[in-house]
């Protein structure tokens, strides 16, 4: 894709890594300046560079949604403060550590469980294997 | 989240449907203006609303990042022109239906093959179900 896509995409390597992130029980979701606050961590958490940032607040004591655009690919948030749920999706490429952002949005938002999957996309042409890691980070 | 998630978060209800998709053989991905009539035609597909679109090239012949931010979440491409392989992700409440975007993405991008993946995210506070379709669209 970039500068951050060394390397040939052979059938032994990925062109980046992609983490699901299901956040429940989560505190701050309404709050867009938080939002965007965590979001930048984040980016700076797993080394990435940070391209453009975009938040958006439905309305107040609604949901946000968050996306932050990377040399290195992206990372969204979408809330439901009346759930207290959010899903995110971290993805990057090249150098940068995705799963480092992980303790960020749990120290941002405190979820009770954060449920996640990750995928290395393009492996192969293919999709490479999947786990799942429930209470990542108790 | 918004408007768009109508109706409580149940353990039967999921709060959008996210569909992963790995474009293989590939063409026109170091195209950015295409890119971004492919991202808006899928917004229209899907009957999703769009608040904002970012498309980055990162060079002459090289890959594209682009971000269609949704009332309904959001929609991401990053392509990897060298190797004919974008990585595309549809994340969508409400009443969008993210399904329909994959027949754009096969005519605007003509892969030769394009293997997706879908969830059900935040369904009983955990994800869903996942399923696989190989050469969906053939």
């Amino acid at each position: 894709m970039s500068h951050a896509s060394a390397g040939p995409l052979s059938s032994d390597e990925a062109a980046g890594i992609h983490i699901l992130a299901d956040l429940i029980g989560a505190s701050r979701l309404d709050d867009p300046e938080h939002v965007e606050k965590v979001l930048r961590e984040c980016v700076t958490a797993a080394g990435a560079s940070l391209l453009y940032v975009y938040v958006h607040h439905f309305d107040r004591g609604e949901g946000v949604t968050g996306v932050a655009v990377l040399a290195e690919s992206h990372i969204s948030i979408h809330s439901w403060p009346e759930y207290r749920f959010a899903a995110i999706d971290i993805f990057m490429c090249g150098s940068a550590q995705p799963d480092k952002a992980l303790p960020v949005l749990d120290a941002g938002f405190r979820p009770t469980e954060m449920v996640t999957r990750r995928f290395e996309r393009g492996k192969g042409g293919l999709q490479g294997e999947i786990f799942e890691s429930l209470d990542l980070l108790k």
